[in-house]
């Protein structure tokens, strides 16, 4: 495959996605510049915005080299490689669409078409970051060591720790690769995961925004979900109860919305907690996920993203 | 990457692609399917309708298996995989796009998005065979001598020989790592090149429709191009001149064009010929091409293809 490369890519290239990145693109951006970098090209990793917290702790705890791109400096760039990302909703407006010549992301809903002049690669696996690490597989290509912590970080934290349903055979088997060629501390994911779960000093609603999907369903009902993904779920959801409740409340007025709710995970136990603040809402989600509230909130056994839970749902509109 | 396919792949399978397939579309057909069975898939190769006459001359003077499916019959596949396709447009109505899996194709212009489930591989190489046969290189199962000759046959077609513009080095490895196992006749490619120059019988409007691209820019100019490639051009036209030129008169009144012309490629000896009935598009293909018409036929130098040509003339509207 690298040949390939080097005939088509020319110019200056910056690799990136949509700006303020998490854990899953950043690895993939810093990743994938390496890999072709490796292989003569001028590539350069396109970080734009602010840093999602996993990625920063890995970024600074383990001396991983990077920079930043300014939405400015965009613009002196020849050629866009997207990764981890397949649509133009949220990207600079200094990326021209005919100047991105490679897609590679991990969603189903894309809008890669519009991309006219991009090689496009789409698979469903976990992680966008096992795709990057299987080209190093491919090419056998070394990566250096702040590559190799950040893509398995990544594979980790969007597979939950490969207990997510979305984790596939192609995830475990990049992580494990990866995981050969590192000397992780024992507890690194456990520390990875507290890095998103630290709400000192942070406003809720500004953490809750972070993780929101709202959804137009045949544009008559409309509902927003906010997920939080943390270790130790019930105490953070009991010391930020109120906070949260207020800001359901205060939102589902404001949007106009039919149903809001917050599902919670947490990384290490495996279970979900619900909040809720109407009725309407609270018997839905009784009725679709076999729950029953007690006041605003319920746990619920076993593991279920906010994926998984919106076409049970919908089922019941 | 073969557990990768075993885990997403369930149920009976059609590899397929809209019905009257050429060489690359049936070349992909086949052997793909190939590669899915001997993976432990329950897959099917889907060739709907006529054949195009090169893929026809190898499966018949090389004793390739193959078979067709009816259209009624495709409602009993589970999912589909479509080869050098990436559009819903000429797709038979049975197929459910919400249950094709999997995209494979070469070209730019693509409505991959409205395959909502389906993994997306889309690379600007000379054929899409070169995308399957490098599929085989890298998961070291062994093709069907078949299979090798018929996507060495795509590849040759797709790159003219590689002489046209748009193979790149990929297709020379894929073709080259298929000819060290293949025991050709020499003069296979003169053949295969021979089958479609075969006139012989056949009604010359329905050989030009094979190959018509008719194109409105900006809703405001209408010209339709049709392209023969072929071998023995120069007698080709010579032998059905007085026919061709009725047809493209006939054509520009009936479609109301501005522009209406046929270019011949020859294969062989790497030129084209241009012919025209109307003034207006003889001096637009003289200013853009730098040509000279006499009477109604110009032959030019050097290969150009009918992708090429359309933008260089695009400027002079």
């Amino acid at each position: 495959m690298l040949d390939s490369k080097s005939e088509s890519l020319k110019g200056k290239i910056l690799v990136t996605a949509q700006p303020n990145p998490d854990i899953d693109r950043v690895a993939c951006i810093i990743g994938y510049s390496e890999l072709l970098q490796k292989q003569g090209i001028d590539a350069h990793p396109g970080i734009v915005g602010n840093i999602h917290r996993e990625a920063l702790f890995i970024l600074e705890n383990f001396n991983v080299n990077y920079s930043k791109v300014s939405e400015k400096s965009i613009s002196g760039f020849d050629e866009f490689i997207l990764v981890d990302s397949s649509s133009r909703t949220g990207l600079s407006e200094n990326i021209d669409i005919n100047k991105v010549v490679e897609i590679i992301d991990h969603r189903k809903s894309n809008e890669a078409h519009v991309f006219k002049n991009a090689k496009i690669q789409i698979e469903f696996v976990g992680a966008a970051a096992t795709l990057i690490v299987e080209k190093f597989m491919e090419s056998g290509t070394e990566l250096s060591e702040g590559s190799r912590i950040l893509l398995y970080g990544a594979i980790v934290s969007n597979t939950l720790n490969f207990k997510s349903n979305t984790t596939t055979g192609r995830d475990k088997k990049a992580a494990e690769w990866l995981k050969k060629r590192l000397n992780l501390p024992k507890d690194f994911v456990r520390r990875m995961f507290l890095a998103k779960s630290d709400f000192e000093g942070k406003n809720v609603r500004d953490i809750l925004m972070q993780d929101c999907k709202s959804v137009d369903k045949d544009a008559k009902v409309r509902f927003s979900i906010f997920q939080l993904e943390v270790v130790d779920l019930e105490r953070i959801i009991k010391d930020n109860k109120k906070e949260i409740l207020g800001f359901l409340k205060e939102d589902k007025i404001k949007q106009n919305l039919d149903y809001i709710f917050l599902t919670g995970v947490d990384l290490e136990k495996g279970f979900n907690m619900f909040l809720a603040v109407d009725d309407k809402t609270k018997s839905l989600l009784e009725k679709a996920l076999g729950i029953k509230f007690s006041g605003n909130a319920v746990r619920r056994e076993g593991l279920l993203l906010r994926k998984e839970i919106i076409p049970i749902i919908e089922r019941y509109f």
